[in-house]
């Protein structure tokens, strides 16, 4: 297996990049990590040798997160991005990673990697802690590769997250929840009543009705399937939250007097496993689904451990062939909705 | 001032809504309660002899939290909040509070108490709180009053939270944001890129561009507009992720050990600070704006405290004199619209 890394992308990057990658390389001897991106400044971070397993190719470019995502990837054919989205495309790689401008990444998955036969819209999925149930995860998707929705989307993004769900989570029948403002079924704007009707009638999935935004983190449903703008504004919100908290708790305790301070230093471990259950970088990245290869997003703030995590959680996707099942389902949809039209024809 | 309370609305009816409207009664001489509910149920938890401020006006129904919203509004006349509604329509008291059900409230708002000339959509408000700044608060609007919404509907909310800010927190040229899914401004769904064209020429506020969700907490705007939609689900977010967390830190203290427990111990009082800080029944309730008079929505679950400052809200935003002067301003543009019409016939 050979994984494509863009080395060049992130608040961090090539350092935390090109660590996490070699942590990867000497964790996992039968996978083939490629960095893309400055040939020298990588090589500087490896300091001795290179492993066997690891490989560079210059990129004499490179995306900027300031840049406009669609011009960048349409004008930087030799950024590090893009050469990498090439290789996966060329079949010279099984996926992609990237911590660079995520709008960038989507739309290399888009049209470098491609998009998937008889998907509408590729959506991008994060793996939130089930604080209700240690080491589980919610999968929430769409959040936040398409702004605009229709609800036939959705009803995809559900199939794309059960087939993730089954195969890398173990989830033998995972259940699929509609994020609403309201759990009865009549609740919510036209987009999603209309999705909830398709979600219903959808016999590919084991969808169990909407679920309130307050419930995510309760694991209210194994996969949270939401529109792009509102799942994103979801996500932001809970990460947010969670990260405002942990400063106020850490400012609180700084701030209380001694008795604080001596609390704060005696549950110091314990906050700190606090920390890591939440910790959203553990859980790797956002993987962008119906595009023909797994394209996985890293935190921009990305350090050397959340990069192995994501570079073996790549490892994982592709082990389990989640991308050919997904293929597969989504093929034999679009000949069985031309067989239909050949008939009425 | 005269105050309506539907005394029978929320989990811990009547009793807490009782107790919180007599602290009330206790601390504001000046201001009389009105409660409407189930006689013998109110006076039971009043005991002795009624406060000279308190009414109580028996209504032989009420609205149940799993009723239909307009439907038990139109059926239900003789219910406790549609007699208390009807009460502020009639000029009989000045505000409405209410922890009942919310979509029969806002329900109640609109078709009882009645729309302001020249609002499209009232809307809900809910203040969070300023995680920078200790006592601050950041007003989201709409929380959850129009699922569907039009980018006037949003232009219309910046103009009513910013009077709010203005009367009853104090600040001169409160700043308005735009919730969306990036700051830049070419960012977001077709309905929040049409809203910010609107907002940015809205010359009754202060826009400052858009506001990401992850920024809300941090005070990034005094105010932050958006569709009903997904500032439910941000709301929601917000207070899940709180919530979840401060159920995991006690259960982590409760489960990590004598070392965890002392420490758990000594933070004792700098945890209830803080949770006090983020006590969102503290803020008050949310409000509706867009109607002819004020109508506050009391958490589901609220205790006595929290109607108490419930209701010491409903007094400062009638002596702020909020709603006329938001009367005013929508009467003017509706007087401006049909002057311009006029003129071009």
């Amino acid at each position: 297996m050979r994984i494509a890394v863009d080395a060049m992308g992130g608040d961090n990057a090539p350092k935390e990049i090109v660590l996490g990658s070699l942590q990867a390389a000497e964790a996992r001897k039968d996978v083939t990590i490629v960095l893309y991106g400055d040939e020298d400044a990588i090589k500087a971070v490896i300091e001795g040798p290179t492993p066997e397993n690891v490989e560079i190719v210059h990129a004499p470019d490179k995306i900027l997160s300031e840049d406009d995502p669609v011009k960048a990837v349409r004008s930087k054919r030799d950024s590090s991005m893009v050469m990498a989205a090439r290789a996966v495309r060329n079949g010279e790689a099984d996926a992609l990673i990237s911590a660079g401008n995520t709008g960038a990444l989507l739309t290399s998955g888009l049209l470098v990697v491609g998009r998937m036969k008889g998907v509408e819209r590729p959506a991008l999925m994060a793996a939130l802690p089930n604080l209700k149930t240690i080491g589980d995860h919610v999968l929430l998707i769409d959040c936040g590769a398409n702004a605009e929705s229709k609800a036939s989307y959705l009803s995809q993004y559900a199939v794309m997250a059960s087939a993730y769900a089954r195969a890398v989570l173990k989830k033998a029948n995972p259940t699929v929840g509609l994020l609403n403002n309201g759990t009865e079924e009549n609740k919510g704007n036209d987009l999603s009543k209309e999705a909830h009707g398709l979600l219903k009638v959808n016999d590919r999935i084991n969808f169990v009705g909407n679920v309130e935004a307050r419930e995510i983190l309760n694991g209210a449903a194994d996969i949270v399937v939401a529109d792009g703008f509102t799942g994103n504004a979801v996500l932001k919100s809970i990460e947010g939250t969670a990260g405002s908290l942990m400063k106020l708790i850490k400012s609180s305790i700084m701030n209380g007097g001694v008795t604080s301070k001596v609390g704060g230093l005696l549950l110091k471990n314990t906050l700190k496993d606090m920390v890591n259950q939440l910790d959203l970088d553990q859980a790797g990245g956002g993987i962008l689904f119906g595009v023909k290869a797994p394209v996985l997003k890293a935190h921009g703030s990305s350090n050397a451990t959340s990069v192995y995590h994501t570079i073996l959680q790549a490892e994982t996707i592709v082990d389990a062939g989640v991308i050919d099942e997904l293929a597969g389902a989504f093929e034999a949809e679009v000949a069985l909705a031309k067989a239909k039209a050949d008939a009425e024809a």
